[in-house]
């Protein structure tokens, strides 16, 4: 059954369920593009399927889902059996995607999307940046990343020797950070942090992102 | 098998994992306190089980596991023949569970642990709150809460007409704003949260929280 991705390709949580939908070889699926810059997503119609108006959101079947990590989740567990495992293969391993999938959300997502709100988005859409705010959030980012390098010493991703939907989850804004907000020597200093991102931005389910985003030809 | 809890019975994130272990009936657990107030959650020791020195982590058998969200669906699921059936009945309920927590974690805590850092830690601490941040949060969270109060129009609970992990994950933060930060009003206000929150704090596993943090007799 075709599941409709309701979303903006460029934006980092699209950019989350999109490469889920790659790692886990679901092919039959139509975009329906919202419009963000014309405020697609704060529109009535748009607020009935998600109602704090933001992307992405998806319908399979009869269940309608919003929240990029729920989707992903969602379709990660629904197509375990097929493309890449993206929970692990034992309790003790999806449990340890879970806790390194929270410390996304709760502590790298924060700074991460407040440094790229200010470098990246606020100029793009015609306002002024805070570049002190962004220099604070980095630095407590670089306090996340510090944790990260000491835990990628020990095993080649987050949650063990396995690509989970735990390292999934930082593709998008990591994408962002390095390239268009050019803030990658927090990754280039921590030499374990450096060539796991090095593996995530490669994959090719990154690239087929990139490159229907526009960003990549 | 023991289930060990570091953590500090009042906090909210120990918290929401004792009010998990209570729901699913799980009795043989060891807490092991870890004394805020001293600093000990930032000690060494406490650094190799829990890098970024929070509160709480569990060990139960092999397995070390710390963020307050990913232990409580750890737990749901490897204990999910017994007590409250926390994600539902059917893979559809679990993704609906999965949207709402993560709106807990993305839209709901933000703004109310903000607010209730500056109403009632920084004072218990001996700093002074910034009333304009809390005031401007509260903004925030009454945008959330007008979401809520639709979605509770038509169900009961968040994911449904069942209670679940996504309803179980607001009860302790909910708890600090009425009863410590005196915040209630918001709920009050709207009279489908209102009924839904007074039905969380009157469940038998938060009022066994309360009771064990000493916030009731």
């Amino acid at each position: 059954m075709t599941v409709k991705l309701h979303g903006d390709v460029t934006s980092t949580c699209t950019g989350r369920v999109l490469i889920t939908l790659y790692e886990k070889g679901i092919e039959d699926v139509e975009i329906v593009n919202v419009d963000l810059a014309k405020g697609e997503h704060k529109k009535p119609e748009f607020l009935k399927k998600q109602p704090f108006g933001q992307v992405p959101y998806i319908e399979d079947g009869d269940l309608k889902l919003f929240e990029s990590r729920a989707i992903a989740r969602t379709l990660a567990a629904k197509y375990a059996s097929q493309g890449t495992p993206l929970y692990g293969s034992t309790p003790n391993e999806k449990a340890l995607v879970e806790q390194w999938l929270e410390v996304e959300a709760q502590n790298y997502n924060g700074p991460i999307a407040t440094i790229v709100y200010h470098l990246v988005f606020a100029p793009m859409f015609g306002q002024t940046g805070d570049n002190d705010v962004a220099a604070a959030q980095k630095a407590k980012l670089e306090s996340v990343l510090d944790v990260y390098e000491k835990r990628l010493l020990e095993s080649k991703y987050l949650a063990g020797d396995f690509f989970s939907l735990a390292d999934l989850s930082h593709i998008p804004y990591t994408y962002y950070l390095i390239k268009k907000a050019q803030q990658g020597d927090i990754y280039d200093s921590r030499p374990h942090v450096k060539a796991w991102t090095d593996s995530l931005l490669s994959r090719p389910s990154t690239q087929r992102w990139l490159k229907l985003a526009g960003f990549t030809q």
